[in-house]
């Protein structure tokens, strides 16, 4: 594998970035300031980092002005006003891509499935009837397509990937390994002590630039369709249930759960592990912060919270103790009794000096 | 695609429900209240439902006797006792279903398996020794069938499912894509400050009509068996450690985890990402809301919770202080010391007044 | 399938025990004391064993000399030290094994790739550009071996693995099904309302020794690697961010979850559902309780917890209320306040009884 090589002024106008220093300086990668050799070319973000810079055997650093002007210990420079974004930038310029196009011999499609001539269909993968694969789309080996699926452009399914329930994916999405897409709603009646199933007829739509972990379930909708607009970005492990609907630009972290027919806004963030219950509304910009459990509508943007912090184990057991006493303590009325004893005994005190 | 095409008067057969209105009116699908155009069948469940269905363009409602007098925006209905039932029931007559039957010429089927005449196997499943496939099973593309692993008759396994640890399977069971059944146990014999594996004899016995979702690991025992029993429905993500058995018709939403060789009962409901620690007996007819944590034997039916509720973060911030605070608190002392300052008050007070 | 027989002597032997009774005793299989017949060996642990070792039917048992003194319903013994120890090693005696070598016809394996002959491929797997395979290793099914990743020798990787970014894996390494590793990280810059995604560059290294359960999803680092040290044992559905590391000996229960850039010591052990969040380091030899959120370093060796208990869910929703007034009622001052009022008094009676 030959390393790619760059020159540090070309690098800089990949990120529009002014280059101080030597502009034919060769450099064969990005790494942290930690580990940066003189081949690599590392990033300087805050203030706090300025001691990992100043030790850094990094060949160049990209930094802010301002940060630049308190590093004398390095010749080569890029200079943005956000190193975070040309690093961003940068790792495209350093990745590996995927250059292949067309159908390896092995893949099984369907007659009656549109595949572009640009898309590439690895090894073993199994595409169904009506199904559509967009350009320069790239599917991994091993990976599902049911019947009626349609899939954009420039996508990214990597191997073990199972897409069914006729889901409608669009442009530059990108799913991760063994995420499972359109699977059935957890959807069933109960009558006379047994659960009727209730077949799942919805479908699945997926808007352009999102992406979707490895390992996650989203479910086909019961009658309407499960949403997840364009830019959502998902992380591993997540559960999506049938009828949810999230909103541009919000993002999941890890382990999240979003039950049946409740509405995401858009720009939210929800740290890792967070679950919501079925059949409510959060409204646009809300955060909510890791491992907590959302029961209730959120109309108001903010952060929410909920959980207890993380104790010494035998110090965390008196405190939860105490907790199952809580329900039993008129916690306001205590206040309120102290206040009134208070008044009392003062009333006392001084009745008793005028006497 | 031709679009299944039903007259209201079948439907209403079908559903053991009488038609009012037009008796070949053509329905093409379920749809729900907000979505339905003319050619479609909504249902209407409830009074609160009663202006959304006023405002539908559903060609008919599926409604009971009460609900239907209260609707005169409509002529076409079918009238039943259960509404939800009835939709549920219809729900399988516009489902697409899986006709093929016979073995795709790339599955790898071991000489010593037994696969029914009326199966289905996909692409590129793979079954292994003495293995056994029942009458009108469906094994989607993809599925590894491990040695010794037996599957009843009518069942549905999704793409990429693994089954192995010797699993039997029983009639009509589904399981949905990329799920993991009979895989190794978490067993170790710590020695040394190592841990010693502890390879895992037993297997997976599912009963009848099981369901089982997405992405699901539900592991072989160690030396007996992990039990299913019939009617269990298992939603996306959730895991079922070692020895684990569930009861009849208990129900498990997604992200829910029981820890090795507990026992859980008859008719149980647990909501999203209930935890469940090892060794301990839950009851039947046991009710878990969301995201709780069982951690003791549950002996009485009724409905058991744990966490916090969520609050805006700053004001958790205080709350989550204070539950460090109760550690240190002797809450029920607290109010047992207030009635008692507050009767040597009172008793200060009339001695007081008597002088 | 012939079942394996050895003879009691020989199972001693295994074990480095002494046996007690007739040597030549034929034993087919380990099982439970409650579900043990003649043809098998059981283990007892603890005294509290000792009724249903008494009443088991088991042709043998493996016991320490102070348990066998109370036993005299068997006759035939295996006496050891640490009897859970000797079980954990006849497990291996009675597993069945995978004892195929070669490479499957349908196996897809770049020309680039060294794969050593005493390896296992199985059907439809898919290897990469230079990747290695190590001696003895076994690749089940439809496994996925993306470039540039290398395997050791004696591992065990069952269907549906996929392992991509450039990962490297030790020594008898076990990877459970449809587990996902070297998946992209969850990075992203925002900007203007959008994620712009960080292509990632590092990769994984695990070590010798290590255990992967089933569904689980290990990404790539970042820059540097994610890194998994020697002997971690990991169990289903655990979620392992960028740049993650495990020291060495450390046990994750099923459904855990660890952020981005966090570091684990040695020797610790997380029950199910732990939640950690990213940036922060934790020491080696701690213990963290089931379903608890970590979210700040811990330095000290020890056990941690939190959450609250569970309680009947009337009871714990009166207790969540008032979790939710704690924010507002100054717990630590009213104790202070109740001792105030309390001296008060006591000076008010005092003075009044002078009187």
């Amino acid at each position: 594998m030959n390393p790619r090589q760059f020159r540090l002024e070309d690098l800089a106008r990949l990120v529009q970035g002014e280059y101080v220093g030597q502009s034919d300086l060769i450099l064969e990668g990005l790494a942290s300031l930690d580990v940066a050799q003189a081949k690599h070319i590392a990033f300087v973000n805050a203030d706090k980092y300025l001691d990992h810079a100043r030790a850094s055997k990094a060949g160049a650093l990209i930094v802010t002005a301002a940060l630049k002007s308190q590093l004398d210990t390095h010749n080569n420079f890029i200079i943005v006003d956000n190193p975070y974004l040309a690093f961003a930038i940068l790792t495209h310029v350093f990745e590996k891509k995927h250059t292949q196009q067309g159908i390896e011999s092995t893949a099984q499609i369907h007659s009656s499935a549109i595949v572009a001539d640009s898309a590439y269909i690895g090894h073993y993968v199994v595409i169904g009837e009506n199904c559509v694969v967009g350009d320069e789309t790239v599917i991994q080996s091993q990976v599902k397509i049911d019947d009626d699926v349609e899939i954009g452009k420039q996508c990214f399914i990597d191997s073990h990937v199972t897409l069914t329930g006729e889901t409608k994916v669009g442009d530059r999405v990108r799913i991760h390994a063994n995420t499972v897409i359109g699977g059935e709603g957890f959807g069933f009646a109960p009558y006379q002590g047994k659960w009727n199933r209730i077949a799942q007829l919805g479908s699945v739509k997926i808007g352009n630039d999102v992406r979707i972990g490895s390992n996650c379930s989203i479910d086909r909708g019961a009658l309407d369709d499960t949403i997840l607009e364009d830019g959502v970005i998902i992380d591993n492990l997540v559960q999506i249930a049938h009828n949810v609907k999230i909103g541009a630009n919000t993002a999941l972290a890890a382990k999240c759960g979003i039950a049946g027919s409740t509405t995401i806004g858009k720009n939210c963030v929800f740290a890792g592990a967070v679950g919501v219950v079925g059949h409510i509304n959060i409204t646009d910009n809300v955060t909510i912060t890791g491992m907590s459990m959302v029961t209730k509508n959120i109309s108001e943007a903010g952060s929410y919270s909920s959980g207890t912090p993380m104790l010494e184990s035998l110090h965390w057991k008196r405190a939860a103790v105490r907790f199952k006493q809580l329900a039993d303590v008129p916690l306001t009325q205590l206040v309120k009794r102290l206040d009134h004893i208070q008044a009392q005994i003062e009333s006392l005190e001084s009745t008793f000096k005028r006497k």
